[in-house]
């Protein structure tokens, strides 16, 4: 069984996790092939968004655990293999935002721990409102530290700081209500909702999409002053696009743009 | 016609955008007006809040098109105008929050793109409850780069996300749960409520809210400790103010404060 | 009359400003009771959880206005006194998030000012639902500039800047909403809820409670990359605790924790 499934329609790629038997568990073959799959969607200008989602019961319910309490049978206890695992593990998380098209999130049934966590690296998510989430490590003495940094960039410090130290669920309409999803929909429609968003964003202009998600990022962890400075340069990069150029006539003209 | 309307009374001053048949568009000469403003209410000692509206259908529809597209006519094909234009929109953004005087965006009809970003940078805001938020340049090409700078300080991650990357406008009711506004209002009420805000803040002893607003800025942008040693300091000073010794005084022996 | 209480009971101490005819000011006993408080229980290994409250009608109504004032009397008309004051005051609200323990603030009747400051600088907040919040400083001339550094790391821009500059005051069910509280709940159950979020908190394990929460504040000032790599290393920390091993080990094997 192929442990993630892509499918390309309409320039929008949909990766599928599937380990329905683990929940779709982040094991370290799960990780490459997550981490593998942006890298050749990166390279793919015929893709314009990405749709991530899981089968069976799960989105994802986080670090395998089989697989990590295996790790410990090393000489060091398992040291240098968990420093590999959260390094690995992190480093796809963070590339899903450096990637130049929009990711997003299609979750249903249970979103816990890294697999919380891949919600909140996400661009954008829409979820079965029915979903659970939780970063509930803590119930087991592992305390959800790496899903913290992806969580707190996503809802305010309390609520996060509940989550993290009683292992305490959140339903899908809490979860929007602090920003960690957009919206939360009926089951059946989920795919629906997520496809249009994704189709939405594809029929804009690629370039202009590419450049803003990544000073989105990049601007976040500026001051002000250098967040003005950089963007204002990216604006005037985008204004010198040809594509951009006709999209603007096109617009003043009230007809639609002829991109290229 | 004037582009930009000052009227003042009881300590606060109006401002108006007047074009209203570009949609009060941020040209060149509306920018300059509106950071001309800004610099003379900053020296004046008698206006003690801000209220920034704007006159026809919209607050503000953000940049001014029809004149940037013009700027393309240049040696450089309008690199550096650009570059200024964005400069100076972003200075004006900055003026905002930087002059003494809190400033509160009444807001109506649409507030688009750089119109957007307007509200986002005012301190307060309060919408008509049929106002439409947006920023929607990734429609034409042009990712709302520089407006994305105000809007994500303003309301959560993955919210600004969607706006940026599919363009869809939220409602004034979205705009209020998600922070872009302190709240909306039915619009017969818009004016009378954004006065009485304006009010509330222009009986204030006017040297804490200047030192108040600076500090507000200022140590958004500091580490938590750095942020309380800096704070302190504003304390001591704010308590030294003989106007701050009265007002305590007063409260301590419940009468009204005898400010100078 | 004792002016700080502590009761330890099934790991849990509950710390109960007693100052009530002055509305549990933090006066310089208070101040220095508190913070002696906090760090004998950083010490105290069989302290899990933290409960800080209030008798009387207030929570706490922040700063001892006529002890500050009496501060004036000295050579320099205060000003080293007020410069120490906000020292220790900001070193407490500081030492509550450095401490091991997670600290549940258990809100009623008001919190304002520096007593505001206190809710939002607890970990954790459930509060009455009939109290009230402010930072209404401003109405007396003293802007709360201290509170604002606390205040401005819980809720959004617009809606702190609204506190601050007008003194407003907010609901429970606002600060709620805002996320300067977990939840509140009928006056009823005050008490009981506070106490179940403070048990569950001493159930989970102490020393991954302990490292968590060290690394939430830490990572929550970096970067995005740094912060994985730092909480990637505080994981690894995590696994190769024994209590981890037997938490993650009973987990897979369907049974509770044998944990020492």
């Amino acid at each position: 069984m192929t442990i993630l499934l892509r499918d390309d329609a309409a320039s929008v790629a949909t990766l599928t996790m599937n380990a329905p038997e683990r929940l779709n568990a982040l094991s370290d073959d799960m990780l490459a092939a997550l981490h593998g799959a942006l890298d050749d969607i990166a390279q793919d200008t015929t893709i314009h968004a990405v749709v991530l989602r899981g089968t069976g019961k799960a989105f994802c319910a986080g670090h395998d655990l089989k697989q990590m309490q295996a790790g410990r049978k090393t000489g060091d206890g398992g040291t240098a293999y968990f420093k590999d695992l959260f390094a690995r593990c992190a480093a796809m998380m963070q590339r899903i935002q450096s990637i130049p098209q929009p990711v997003i999130a299609q979750v249903h049934g249970i979103a816990t721990a890294a697999g919380c966590q891949l919600v909140a690296s996400c661009d954008l998510a829409i979820a079965d409102d029915e979903t659970r989430f939780g970063v509930n490590g803590v119930n087991i003495g592992l305390f959800c530290s790496t899903p913290m940094v992806a969580l707190t960039r996503n809802i305010h410090r309390k609520a996060a700081f509940e989550m993290l130290t009683t292992g305490r669920f959140i339903s899908a309409r809490e979860a929007q209500e602090l920003g960690l999803i957009n919206r939360s929909v009926h089951s059946d429609a989920l795919s629906r909702e997520t496809a249009e968003m994704a189709h939405s964003i594809a029929s804009k202009l690629a370039s202009a999409v590419k450049t803003g998600k990544q000073a989105f990022y990049a601007q976040a962890q500026m001051t002000t002053a250098e967040a003005y400075a950089y963007a204002g340069d990216v604006m005037v990069q985008n204004m010198l696009v040809a594509d951009t150029n006709e999209g603007i006539n096109a617009f003043l003209e009230k007809r639609n743009p002829d991109w290229t």
